[in-house]
């Protein structure tokens, strides 16, 4: 056998410091965000994998012509360092030589290199692949992809472990239409709602576990709150006392990624002009509670008493605000009927249960609670609600094989996200959001 | 308005060092996974999160029957530390009193308590909430997890940002008949058989992309091989001046994971009798040059040129072992006629492409290559092969708004895993395998 060609493995790469390199000449790479042209030079704004760098092109000391350039060309180029106080960040690149890598074929339906794109929104999901590149929307994910590394090294810290359940399954967690059909192999098939009978399963298995991973509801809400697919942040914990060691998992869990966030993703906080809620502790009230101060405060009249209104969310995020100062609130001991038959009924007064929401600046970001984890109450419940527990059989092995009291938590990261930065819809915090009427990009 | 009930953060939890505590009583829960009685005494072996705690029960100490235990009952326990230098631990715990959480409704099919279980591999399974409780079962996932943290910290020190890609999409990126279809509110959708196309866009967004999560592949294999769904471990790259630099940094990953593998997960790698690959720099070798190599040494005739027997990647691996002593190889320039229309010709040869696999142990564990991203290049490709552009409209924004030279690869979790471990099947590397036959647990 002849000669062998290697592959060595690839070296790390810092972040380039360029205030500290003046007068030297620098390699870089990126796509052109902006070209504004002056008299006899030009600002080139390059978007890089870092940031945005200031580079200048002037006619004598540029080695091509500025023609070579346009918004979204992608190039390497070659410049030399010059302090430059007036610049934001101190210096600038001034352009020597660059290589097109490759440009665009078509003009673009708008500029991205401004700080804002000006179009409609439907637009700019449709456009979403160029819609993305612009600074302050890549900052949207650069943030969440930030609130996932703080989520993991949290939850992993306490012990959790990272599972990769099934997203194709045999029965649906919440039951109800919205769950999306498909054949499988001359079967039906569902796709899963959450990792809700897996992630307690696995409560038998690691004690904790977590996911972060795709969760499909088929609602036909059109609404600024409701996505098709959405990242679902899921944790389970066994061995728990009761619900309320999953709210104070999720509060360290939150208030870890606040800090988190501040440390770590300090430009992109700054590019959307994030205000961070402080979180020490969370304020609970009860389900039935809240309605009745809602009603009371802003002088409503209750029409549900088994669920929030939209509006009444709000009002309750509000008052929990003016009162303890806090932006997140949890309101607990749901009534029965509105959750799903594996929630803990409250011991003698099964109206309600052992479950939780988080509202955070008048949204739901999260829905939580204790489960059932003896084999005949969970069956008991089954049936009272007309399900029939043998369709049910591979999630009651965990049950009939001695399940560990436990509970969990699912939190919706585009919510949680859209909150965050105060947007208005939460397809804004989605990289390519699904809803009733878009299936693209 | 009313008292608040505020919610505190959890505390982190440590590890316990039991052994520092010779003489204290402790406090301790977790699932019996074994009792073996002696004469006046009984070993009650405890199922942890950690690991396995050897108690002991006692007529005299303990305040309990031995009767109140049977193999998965869930208790919490207060016991004694004492030394004992005969206990693989050094200590062990003399059971005082015990609170049973839950208890099995049924008896088990089988001893999860052993080191293996004895049943068939399709009961392995059908009982895989059970199965999974087994300490050498949950070892393989304790490892994956382990894998996907190391493929993470890895991936992010590159400076690869993670993403979250739509599952459910209007075209597939693989094409052919091995994808799941649904209706999605009247209209046709499918299961996206890889991220391919979103983590392509992404390259123009945040340069470096990745993302683990659920693929879907409607393929009827029935082998020892393939899952219908599995996680993908896929990584993108832009900037790059060939796909030398996709297999570099695959290089630097997988040895970067295995440090972390042998530094973070000591006792499952024991329990699992892992002999940890050495990873330095992996052999490269051309597709037709390993088909030739083949069949030369193993006087085989070549009944196929255009794709790898599964017996060929074996002996592949087995030579390219003993040669250089890798059990890994790159495989690369793959015939064009295999590869999706996105891969990328090898300039002045387009018969074969810039693309390639890893083969890891006699199986291929990831594809990749570099992709087209020259807009006029991908269209005619398409037509060439008979695909309508128009179909593509969202995925070709890429390409239309300048896209940069960019590559990547996909790489399946559970196959690494399983020939890591050296597991016959890749189901057994699946918390819950999806196969032609098996939809649930």
């Amino acid at each position: 056998m002849g000669e062998f060609h290697f592959v060595e493995a690839a070296q790390g790469r810092g972040k380039e410091n360029y205030k500290s390199r003046a007068g030297q000449t620098v390699s870089l790479h990126g796509a052109v965000g902006k070209i504004r042209k002056m008299s006899g030079f030009a600002f080139v704004l390059l978007r890089t994998s870092a940031g945005t760098e200031q580079c200048v092109w002037e006619e004598r000391e540029s080695e091509f012509p500025l023609e070579l350039l346009c918004e979204e060309t992608c190039i390497e180029a070659e410049a030399v360092v010059r302090e430059e106080p007036r610049a934001r960040a101190g210096y600038e690149l001034r352009l020597k030589r660059v290589r097109v890598l490759s440009a665009p074929a078509r003009e673009l339906p708008f500029a991205v290199g401004n700080r804002e794109i000006n179009t409609s929104f439907e637009k700019m999901l449709d456009y979403r692949p160029l819609v993305l590149r612009n600074e302050r929307e890549r900052a949207v994910f650069r943030l969440q992809a930030c609130l996932c590394r703080a989520f993991r090294e949290y939850l992993e810290g306490q012990g959790f472990v990272e599972a990769h359940t099934p997203k194709l399954v045999s029965e649906g967690a919440e039951g109800g239409a919205n769950i999306f059909r498909l054949d499988y192999f001359g079967r039906p098939a569902y796709l899963a709602q959450s990792p809700q009978f897996y992630k307690q399963i696995l409560t038998g298995v690691f004690e904790r576990v977590y996911e972060i991973g795709p969760v499909f509801r088929a609602e036909k809400h059109d609404t600024s709150r409701h996505l098709n697919e959405y990242t679902g942040v899921d944790f389970e914990m066994g061995y728990i006392s009761g619900f309320e060691e999953i709210m104070e998992m999720e509060t360290g869990m939150l208030r870890f990624a606040m800090e988190y966030l501040e440390q770590n993703a300090a430009e992109e906080l700054a590019l959307r002009d994030v205000r961070l809620p402080k979180i020490d502790r969370i304020p609970a009230v009860r389900f039935h509670e809240a309605k009745e101060r809602i009603a009371a405060k802003y002088r409503r009249t209750i029409s549900d008493y088994e669920d929030f209104e939209p509006e009444e969310e709000r009002l309750l995020c509000e008052l929990i605000q003016k009162e303890t100062g806090s932006e997140f609130v949890f309101v607990t001991h749901y009534p029965s009927a509105k959750r799903p038959f594996y929630a803990m009924d409250t011991p003698g007064n099964p109206e309600v249960t052992e479950s939780f929401d988080l509202l955070f600046r008048g949204l739901e970001v999260t829905t939580g609670g204790q489960r059932i984890h003896n084999c005949a109450q969970q069956i008991e419940k089954m049936e009272r609600r007309g399900m029939n527990p043998e369709d049910f059989e591979s999630y009651l092995m965990l049950h009939r094989y001695g399940a560990p009291p436990h509970g969990g938590l699912g939190l919706g990261l585009e919510r949680l996200t859209a909150r965050l930065l105060g947007m208005e819809n939460v397809r804004q915090a989605a990289l390519f959001p699904r809803d009733i009427h878009r299936l693209t990009p």
